[in-house]
């Protein structure tokens, strides 16, 4: 067998292999581990996944490929983050000590602030501003082992600016080594010149900006040639108070759905609402946040295909107590992923490492099952499990090389860099 | 005026100044804030801070010094750590599992793990072994902006190793460009040879250990000459439930003061049990962790010149709810400073900023008052004020040079590393 790239000796080697689809309940613990593991790869794909004695006895030259010895160090998939709001222009760093001072999030909201404040500056930017200030959170999140990472619009609530948001993305993608997946969020929040009509916006959301961008394409250059994808996979909306009511979402994901985007949601952030139930009615790809979400409602979930993306990153940003209840979903048997929220408001993170440290201490999940929720089954919160998120036969060779001598001290330890080299389709990046 | 190293054109430049002391209460929210900002260096020392052309103006000749441009930056002192357990041998991932089952502090501590577990990998690793271990934490530490910091003993509770580990923050002292200062802390844990005789291991620190490590000097060669330094500066105690209460605490930093160590103490992080009133009774140098302490203590230590050290990655560590009333010591007019408490058990995190990120949103401090603490008034709580902790003329040139372009981001986003540049000493490292 060939291969151009060789991984050998890791002290261990997490697959995180399930090939049947997401890991459900109590598999989610079992992060498929191999002691003195190796992994072959070609062309940006794995080729073979064993101990480092089984891989060199199927590769005819291992003198031909490149060598990483992960001696002393952990080997794992590369991290995917199945929802961020990465694309931004300007900050929120003066909200920040609005919330030290005891704000809410809602407060902050109703009085202009929040979304709305991030809204004025992006539609502000120009595409070529909104690459440049996105850039270095891309460059961030890859240094700290994402390899894939989905972005939603949704600072711009006009047509234009969503559409330029969905330039942007396609812009960064094809610059930037992380695969980027695109998700339309137009319905994030009412935008001021629809302040008390909600239901107009909603209009504005179904008729015009939902066509508008199931129309919109890209022609993508490759060896093979040309080809064009969609400007946007899925489509998501904000189901909360404030927000986006039942009816509201159930109408805006219906046209979506009608459209053939994937659905996404923001369910149960601050309030029970139903966005789960309308999740799984739907048979969106994930529910997200999950905060206060009924027993009922886990159920629900739970005995559905829909994945549940658990952000916790954003109790911790604005110092919540409660956090979604992963242990009970689990218990329930559902399928958990993990994700960082990347947002200017809540939660300016671009680690997933500091996403499952929180999620160990606050989600009582194992580091096994963080790792998990992090990588195969936040691949299946994009629909992408069966092309990356585990290290097995065939798939994208997106790899990380970690710094530790057992797995476990990802959760353990916090707040630095435990990635010590990211690979990207078979190359060191 | 000459200069060696000047840094221009900060957009902002923190200088934590507070030229009589540590920054008690309502100060604490200033942090000396310079639009535009520079400082000049000679020698490994600040020589000038003000605005770039302010600085420009008083310098013979610029081109003779190493220009750092600090444009669309910000500019802060080094980070002062000034309590860490930073020192030991081994890991213990293993009880961090545990304790996502359930299993506490406490009940993980009486099983013969925690402190104990780190105490024999550490009585078993050589000198050298103990220095290779924490080299990489040392690094980890300075990349992230911490250019002192404090390490304490405490994993070999008995003579021969409180020595070993002694002499091994001295080689790391002299090895590292972070300075390191040593604290004594004997009486970490009571070791499981003196099990069930507290008192017995309490006459082993006073009557050997404390004897022997007064005495014990290490001789210092440096371009003016040899001189000798101690081998401990403070001595420090655990006075908590099931390590050493508050008679047995003040036997030990009696015994201490008397050989001449400032008094360190670690107090009320489990239960109130009075370690604080001792710290502000013997004129202790800091009282660290203040977790459940009492008001009637708080204002004790709020009255008295001893700093209040608090450690939020330990309650984060746990996944607690309870953090130092930190608001209430700072309307009582007490002098806050922050730490990593950096250890195998609780909190493996060599970083100051996720401690700063913590104290925003767990203490309520603003990003101002987190800089002072961990800066300014971090380096009181080593009694090094004078010397270092603020952009002052005199003071040591230990200066961060942090990519964001408002000191707001420290604290606002978490679990990256914002700092950019680290000098130490006048010397980029």
């Amino acid at each position: 067998m060939d291969a151009d790239l060789l991984i050998l000796n890791a002290t261990q080697l997490l697959t995180c292999a399930s090939p049947d689809g997401p890991k459900r309940g109590a598999a989610l613990a079992d992060a498929g581990l191999i002691e003195e593991g190796a992994i072959a790869c070609l062309a940006g794909q794995i080729v073979a996944v064993g101990t480092t004695d089984e891989i060199l006895a199927q590769i005819d030259d291992p003198d031909a490929a490149l060598v990483i010895d992960a001696q002393g160090k952990v080997v794992t998939p590369g991290f995917v983050d199945p929802h961020t709001h990465a694309l931004w222009a300007g900050d929120r760093a003066s909200e920040f000590e609005l919330r030290i001072a005891g704000a809410t999030y809602l407060e902050i909201m109703q009085a202009g602030g929040g979304i709305m404040n991030t809204v004025r500056a992006t539609r502000a930017a120009t595409l070529d501003d909104l690459i440049a200030q996105t850039l270095p959170r891309l460059d961030t999140m890859l240094m700290h082992g994402t390899t894939t990472a989905e972005i939603k619009t949704g600072y711009g609530l006009d047509t234009a600016t969503e559409l330029k948001m969905l330039d942007a993305i396609r812009l960064l993608d094809g610059e930037h080594p992380m695969d980027l997946v695109p998700t339309f969020l137009g319905a994030h929040a009412v935008p001021a010149e629809y302040s008390g009509r909600t239901d107009a916006y909603v209009d504005l959301v179904v008729n015009e900006m939902l066509p508008a961008i199931a129309d919109l394409h890209y022609r993508i250059e490759s060896p093979d040639g040309e080809s064009t994808i969609r400007a946007a996979d899925f489509c998501d909306v904000f189901c909360e108070v404030g927000a986006f009511d039942v009816a509201q979402s159930r109408r805006i994901l219906l046209a979506a759905q009608e459209l053939g985007l994937g659905l996404k949601i923001h369910a149960d952030e601050f309030e029970p609402l139903g966005g789960t139930a309308l999740a799984a009615e739907l048979g969106a790809v994930s529910a997200d946040h999950l905060v206060c979400t009924t027993d009922a409602q886990l159920q629900a979930l739970a005995a559905s295909d829909t994945i549940a993306v658990s952000l916790p990153g954003t109790p911790f940003g604005l110092a919540h107590v409660h956090y979604t209840a992963a242990r009970r979903l689990i218990e329930l048997g559902g399928a958990l992923a993990l994700a960082s929220d990347l947002n200017p408001g809540t939660s300016w993170c671009e680690s997933m490492q500091i996403i499952i440290a929180l999620a160990c201490r606050y989600l009582k999940l194992t580091p096994a099952e963080t790792i998990n929720a992090a990588t195969i089954n936040a691949a299946h919160a994009l629909s992408l499990g069966k092309y990356l998120g585990s290290l097995e036969t065939g798939k994208q060779a997106d790899i990380l090389v970690l710094d530790i001598p057992d797995y476990r001290h990802l959760g353990y330890r916090y707040g630095t860099n435990l990635v010590e080299t990211v690979i990207k389709r078979g190359v060191v990046v």
